[in-house]
């Protein structure tokens, strides 16, 4: 077993061979007793006092600071909270008030969705003054021009698992004078990240996928610290104010990344998230990333050996490649309906991909070789093709 | 003790007479069982399946409809998520651009300041096209004219607990043309509420207070049915789109209450209030208010009578004033950390409010005889006098 396999913490179901941690991560086993402790001793046992003696309140900052350890950011410059798509929003929102003469904000085409939506919400409320302009991923540098105020990219690619060069990007995007917002949802504890030497002003992301923290966990927002000060807060919650419990009826900004905060806390859903960020404490993500490298490869060269009608949309240079592995099939869906029903779990995303999140705390070099076993058996014999599969209804 | 009483069902701290409940329930003792549930045989037992086969991708909907009983929507009007800030700015967008000729928002200078500061927030980023204006309660209605697009209060003051006429303001805003968003954040749960009868527009709201939902339970939006589909979406988050998991790079706004959905829920905080709202199920709440009134006028007489040191500021008339009772004196403070020693516990406000949330679900008689009586003891002896309770360090 590699030296980052911990799959006896993780409170999976037997049996279960599991490719989804870049949709949603497996509880930790000590998150039962977690939950327990918030539920009835502190919101039992304490109830409102809760709120200064168990720390509810600071939450966000330790958390953010324990994400700060994971992708490489000063203690400070992040604060969890709200969803990836809030975070997002007044990440963009802050990025474009910099340098207001600047009119674009630049994306991929093949951002997740919400990344292109949040951005579409906040120019349209701007009456016009902003465009958002949506390119490939090949042409982003080539658009850098200086009307681009502010730079959209999720690092890595939700369907097929592409990366992108993140120091080549981000010095790109400063050399023409523009800022960068790296959305880390499929990289955060899944590849090292070194935000400090990348030196990008904004990254936000979410904490219930490659960081386990649970459905609905608290998203984060990075703030690069020289830029705090001067950050433009759109959604002005209360504790986003320097001195919340003061009740004053004029807005002031906190001086701190608490300005990113909004409202209250999920205290529940947050404690938890603490806890499971302790897996990544001891650990080497350079070690965790050439494992993840080794399985993925090992997946796709069997796959392309094996299952020929697979094909493969996930960069085959594992230097472009996050850590995830993605193919497509005309009934791809119906494929990965009879690999759940075997107890091998990824997931489907339209119009045609099966998605394979490849993380070595829980997925072994034994588990990708039954994988594609059992992917070859369903294959070959055209197992998919069965009503129960083809016809399973729709929904995540 | 009153048909409303039901503390046995609580899991409050043996021997503690709980007046908080205004800022933070208590939980239901059922909730750890849920939490169990949900982390284990959910989150641990399913992973990924979770999201369809224990219906979490539903349950804002679902918690919506249960929340739609308590405070008298349709099913359908109402969905659960993000924080009552959030919803705040998602209603107050979507309600001026109803009317967009008319460009004041019109708000009491007394609002809670998430309330204030959100609108002002949404206000900055228009380019100034519209204007906040903050007026004292009274003067709500003299100051609606044909330029105010929407009126946004907060049903019951968090600090005074005094109650807006409901009916007669929105009916006042109707004639003018004008647009209003109530914020239910002190009054859902806890007085009689009939939105459909009301007729307002939309309605915002927390469910950590009276709803008992637990720290940073998500918050609520209430849009009327006839307004949905004519809404402007400002947080254009993917699960506000009509079809999300087609991943679509253009935005295009669900059709249902669906379209005030932003990112991935909080599944296990969601879980927490579904079960926490079944309280209420088969609840008379004009037995509930009835209870309040006499358990807050008995509060009110019995401190007239033994404490004439403090100062009532909630209003004398219950018909005026939501559920919790408030006093002001220039050492509260103090007086809040020593009656919190004795196991009394309510809440402190700056400048100088202790405020007492008069909740008859867990609250009696005989809890509010007991309270005066430590009350008038810690006043007439000055045990508040004592640098324990004057230093105690402030935080929430």
């Amino acid at each position: 077993m590699s030296a980052v396999y911990r799959k006896s913490l993780f409170n999976i179901p037997l049996g279960m061979i599991y490719l989804d941690g870049n949709s949603l991560g497996p509880p930790l086993k000590e998150i039962e007793s977690i939950s327990e402790n918030v539920i009835v001793k502190e919101w039992g046992g304490k109830l409102i006092k809760g709120w200064n003696e168990s720390n509810w309140m600071e939450q966000p900052l330790s958390v953010g600071n324990k994400i700060a350890n994971i992708i490489g950011g000063d203690k400070g410059s992040i604060v969890a909270g709200d969803t990836l798509s809030i975070k997002t929003y007044q990440a963009l929102a802050a990025a474009i008030h910099l340098k207001p003469k600047r009119n674009i904000i630049l994306t991929d085409i093949d951002n997740f969705p919400s990344d292109i939506y949040i951005a579409e919400g906040l120019v349209d409320s701007f009456n016009s003054n902003f465009e958002l302009k949506k390119v490939k991923k090949n042409d982003i540098i080539s658009s850098l021009n200086e009307q681009v105020n502010t730079v959209l990219l999720t690092h890595v690619n939700y369907r097929t698992g592409a990366m992108f060069d993140m120091e080549n990007i981000t010095n790109k995007v400063h050399e023409n004078g523009s800022t960068i917002i790296w959305d880390l949802a499929h990289s955060a504890g899944a590849v090292p990240l070194d935000l400090k030497a990348i030196n990008c002003e904004f990254a936000v992301g979410c904490t219930y996928k490659f960081l386990n923290g649970g459905p609905g966990s608290p998203a984060f927002i990075y703030v690069r610290p020289d830029l705090i000060k001067k950050c433009y807060p759109i959604l002005r919650g209360w504790l986003g104010h320097k001195a919340p419990f003061d009740f004053n009826n004029t807005f002031e900004k906190s001086t701190s990344i608490e300005m990113m905060r909004v409202g209250t806390p999920s205290v529940i859903q947050s404690s938890i998230l603490e806890k499971s960020l302790d897996v990544f404490r001891d650990l080497d993500f350079h070690e965790l990333r050439e494992e993840s490298i080794k399985l993925s490869d090992l997946f796709i060269n069997m796959v392309e050996r094996t299952c020929s009608d697979l094909h493969l949309e996930s960069p085959l240079n594992s230097s472009e490649r996050g850590s995830q592995v993605s193919f497509s099939h005309p009934f791809s869906y119906a494929i990965m309906q009879a690999l759940i029903d075997r107890n091998i779990v990824g997931d489907f995303r339209a119009p045609n991909i099966i998605r394979f999140g490849i993380t070595p705390l829980y997925v072994s070099e034994e588990d990708i070789i039954q994988t594609v076993k059992v992917l070859e058996e369903i294959l070959s014999n055209r197992l998919w093709d069965n009503p129960t599969y083809l016809n399973r209804k729709k929904v995540t």
